[in-house]
């Protein structure tokens, strides 16, 4: 495994929201990240759909890591903030969250991810995120 | 407990979710509510932080509820979208989602949220919200 | 001209503001509008960069009009909110906005947009937006 | 005037597209800042209202010139980010944006901004704000 994936691999491990979310990291390559969230009723919203803020959980979690992976080995990743687009509810089996870098400065580091939802086979993006990361050690914001 | 009140604490006591995150409703008037969260190291990113994705969680119920509770007796509230600002590290003993309507029309309902993190009887701003939610029946986005 | 087409056009030629930027519509197809900003130093903000403002103005009125060429014969398109960030400078000869549609639903149109610069045959993009519109008849948000 | 306003004003005054859209600065006191647009046909949309690019390019000055008013002496400011709701249709003789520093940090300067229409001496909410500015010299995201 290399550098820039141990690093992100080794964050993730310490997310405990993660664990607690039973998500799990698919993939990193420079740039890019995706994240598995499985469909279980404890995440639900009030319709039985995936909670908008679960699904977030794992969109930030996949920004945040594409720009670690593209980050200076000693620096780390905060977020700054981001935007979501709920586009359908959040039903399936299970979610996965796609980062990749849109732009990395020296300071910040701009991500979009999408969130699709897998039922029986089929993919249909359910959302959407537009993120702004920054590189520490450099203060949050 | 007036009619909107009822109707607001239903919908959030069906809301699995938040039970996972141990949130609970702490008030509700027609155009605001406040939700608290508890931290524990369950809900943490990478440094023990409270996640971003459990504080936006809060903040987007904080932020549907508020519009519930200004909805007519019939509608049901869904995300359209939202934008998170995180103000500084969530570390506290508890925190607090403030939401608050500033515009609601026929079909969208604009609110605004801070979430504040109360340590030692201090408080602070953590974390701010700008979202957009909708009115149904009228379809998902 | 296709229908379609002709609607977008005719509406973007009632945009007094585009012609004070001399913006034009460069291109119209199902879900996509390209709109061309010429820089001039009438544009500018302190340090002569183009303004934040003048790339977002081409960028809501690309995907408020990516929207429009999806919508039904008879409906009309308003902004309900956006996002934008600014990834570099807006320097150049001039600045195409792209807009394509994300998701088009019975009520809102979920729409990015790109704003690119051109400098002597160069591109770079410089600005990003992730956009919220909405179908009229139906009231604005 | 003091040093703070001063800098505030002088940087305006090199907004070109302040001048464009012949908007002003009315107030600055540390932390806040209003600008004045005057409603004219010339930056209007399809309906005759004031376009959301033209009251977003007083809100981004607006929260940049809030955020330069609290600036270390020898800082600029830079728009990293921003989000717009539109609340109502931008209907008025003219607009004021309101902006405020949210929180100041290091390196970057979140603000809230609202605009509001004047009509016959009665005012509306029209649109609102939420911000990320950078201090330079630090880069450009």
């Amino acid at each position: 495994m290399e550098r820039f994936e141990e690093k992100v691999r080794a964050s993730f491990a310490r997310q405990k929201f993660m664990s607690m979310l039973r998500a799990e990291m698919v993939s990193v390559t420079p740039g890019t990240v995706e994240i598995r969230l499985p469909y279980s009723a404890e995440i639900g919203q009030q319709n039985g759909f995936a909670h908008a803020g679960a699904i977030t959980s794992i969109l930030d979690s996949a920004c945040g890591y594409a720009a670690l992976s593209v980050a200076r080995a000693e620096a780390e990743v905060l977020s700054v903030e981001f935007k979501v687009n709920l586009l359908a509810p959040a039903v399936g089996d299970f979610f996965i969250a796609r980062a990749s870098v849109k732009r990395s400065g020296k300071t910040l580091c701009v991500c979009t991810a999408d969130a699709i939802a897998f039922s029986n086979g089929e993919e249909k993006v359910i959302a959407t995120m537009l993120a702004t990361m920054i590189y520490m050690p450099n203060e949050h914001a």
